[in-house]
Parts: structure tokens; sequence; C-alpha cells
């Protein structure tokens, strides 16, 4: 079962391309901005597709994302990064799984989802200034608030850093919220039919052993325990 | 932050390829078939990454493994399906995330996780045997025991369903499941340190509100309410 398939941007809507037009099941796809940015926002990270001597590479990888450009961070060594930075054509997969749908047949057998397919350009940041604005969208994506309350890189670890903003060219997100569905004539069936929900959440904060007694666990980690993604 | 990054398998061990090879923190990457598999067969879905036309796409689909052959399937218009029919070259990631790991350092600031790459060509399934063994696989790893308690698919949906098997040239696991890694200097700073543990978890089975009244929920799903991914 294909979970989502990949919009050129307007008036807060996407405009599906050949490549990206949702064909299976359009009814599930939305080109609308803000639901492709809520699903984005909703992800602790992402898969990057890029190609390299022909050859397609995944790698999954930490975003932050700033109205329509998406940044990646790591090592400047990364061949991931490299290429992403050299303007050729990128695709990022978002995607949060709510529940594995049994239909009475094997056939209607789904998960529940939220997903968005990315694609666009990517472009090396070297300006000091959006480098820094970079760091902090994606440093506010795993954890809001971090950004003031944590060491920031030094010129060293800044040197070590690559980063990558991508402009979205086009995207869709794709979401299946439905229990199960089943053939008319299955329903007479002894077949068990039914959702079970999976949830993806932040349980506690377990301060480091080496760690002060005397620095309590501060507000923005313990905001964000309990949190549903 | 790069989660993952991409083995030709002998003895149990997939082999390093130049492309597979990991280069960041190699220490954390693993080549053992075991340890690939048990990932793989963790996660309920993968992310798919394909070449067409010198675009990359990265589609997330559910799927299922037989030692070193992994199964998709989806519509047979599916784009992402006839391409990786093709025989053409295939990335496949499975990613599990663990943890938030918030370092004194922004630098250090990282994720827990089990990420698997896989390298490969696909083919189409045509033998009936063999795509039905596919089916069971793809079920079975969705919800084990599922695959001979349901409605097994009819000869039509059969025709309207593409397998897809790709067959593991290389792959490689990486997992990183540590506590935050700070700087000696960073140690007497006033910055919280520590983890934020993610857990995925089927939390119940809701039967669907057309299920007969007496038909009670089987142990094959009352099995995996609870299954942490």
């Amino acid at each position: 079962m294909i979970i989502g398939q990949p919009c050129a941007h307007g008036m807060g809507e996407f405009t599906p391309t050949d490549y990206s037009k949702v064909k299976r099941i359009p009814a599930r796809a939305s080109y609308d901005e803000k639901t492709v940015h809520d699903i984005i926002d909703s992800t602790l990270y992402c898969n990057v597709g890029f190609v390299q001597s022909g050859r397609p590479f995944v790698i999954p990888c930490t975003h932050g994302r700033d109205e329509n450009t998406i940044f990646l961070h790591g090592s400047a060594v990364s061949r991931m990064l490299k290429e992403a930075g050299s303007g050729r054509e990128m695709c990022l997969s978002f995607t949060n799984v709510d529940a594995i749908v049994l239909s009475r047949s094997q056939f209607h057998t789904s998960l529940n989802y939220r997903s968005v397919t990315v694609f666009g350009k990517g472009r090396i940041v070297d300006d000091e200034v959006e480098k820094g604005h970079a760091f902090q969208t994606i440093f506010e994506n795993i954890c809001p608030g971090r950004w003031d309350s944590a060491r920031r890189a030094n010129k060293k670890e800044m040197a070590l850093t690559t980063v990558v903003a991508i402009e979205i060219d086009t995207a869709v997100a794709k979401i299946r919220d439905e229990g199960s569905s089943d053939e008319e004539e299955d329903l007479a069936g002894r077949w068990w039919a039914g959702i079970l929900p999976i949830e993806t959440k932040i349980l506690s904060a377990q301060p480091s052993p080496d760690l002060s007694d005397d620095i309590p666990t501060p507000a923005h980690v313990t905001d964000i325990v309990g949190r549903v993604l």
C-alpha cells in the first residue's frame, strides 16, 4: 500500500504538476499550503531524496521550515548536503502514521496517515545571518524555546556544519483519516474490521546523569513532554 | 542533523560499498544482517526512493520482508511501482525515532533512532504463488495472524494490485542510543541536558461501527495492542 504521492504554489495553494499530482484516490490529496505546512511542522524529521550518479538516495534528516523554505543541516562532509546544495532537484517526504486500518478484505487493509511530499531545489546557505536563522528554525522544530536555552554554535562548529535551504517548488499533502472500507458483499462476513490507533508521543524528560542537581528541568522541556506527533 | 546513511551481503554481514558506507560517525553503523532485518521488521512502512526522468521521488509505502527480499505493493497505476518494477536502482529508508537528545550545546542536539537504508533493484512479481507470498509477508508485517483472518484478495483485486520485489544488494543500519553528548568545557554551564524518550505505540482496537456485536475482537488483533514500534 502506497501511503502518499506527491504542487507549484499560488494563492495559499500549491499547483499540481505532472510529477506531483495525485492520481490514486485524488480525494485524499490536498494542495493547500496550510495543510502542507502543518504536516511538515508536526514531524521531527523528513526523508530526503536525491540523485547521485543516477542512483537514488533516501536519508532521514531533521528539518526546520520558514514559510516555503525547508532547512536541513548536517556535517560538512555529508554526501546528501553536498548534492542538496548543488541546485539539483530534491524530494522530501514527511509522514505521520495514525492508525492501522483492518478491513474485512486484505485488499482494503490500510493505514491512516498524514503525509507530505515536497519538490524543490537546494542551495547552500552561506550567509551568516541566514545560517543562524536556519539553525533556529531547525532547533525550534525539535524543541520550541531551545534556541535561547542552549549554548549557541561557535565559529568552529558553524564551519563544521553545512546548511541547505530548499524552496518548495511544489508540494502535496495526502491524508487518510477513516475507518475500515469494505465491499458491500463483505459486510455480512465473519471477519473482524476496525482501526488500531497509533500514537507517537514524547514520554518524559530524563536529565543527563552528569547534570547538576540544582539545575531544574526548564519549562521549554517540560512543555513538550506529552506532545503527540 | 542527518539521521542515517546507507551493504552487499555475505556471511551474516552486508559488505559496505562506495555509496553505502557510513562516513559520518562510522561507530554508529552496522552491516550486520540481523540488525538490519530487525529494524526493517520493526517499522510499519518505509520511504521508497527512485529516479524518474532524472528527478528523485520519495514515497512512503508499507512493506514485507522475507530474508533479503523486500516486497512492496500498491495500485497497478502507481508511478512508483512501475518504476520499481523496471529493474532500476531503488533506495529504501526505514526509521524509528526513540528520543530527542538535548545536549548543552546546540551543535550536539540530536535524536536517538534506529534506521536502515537498503539499496537494490526492483522486479515485478508476476508469478501467482510468489505474489500470494508477497501479500502474506506484507500483511503479516502490519498485523501478524491477519493473513488467515481476513478475506483473501480475489482475481480482480489481484489484477488491480502490483507487487514489486526488491532484493537487497547492500544495506546499512545506523543506530544512536545514547544520552546527551557534551564538550568538556560545557559541563559546568547552566544549560539543561538530557533525553526525551519518544514512543510509537498501538493504543487500542476500535471495532468498525458496522461490525456485528457478536463478532469478538480476535486474538491476532488484541495481541498487537500495546505493541511499541
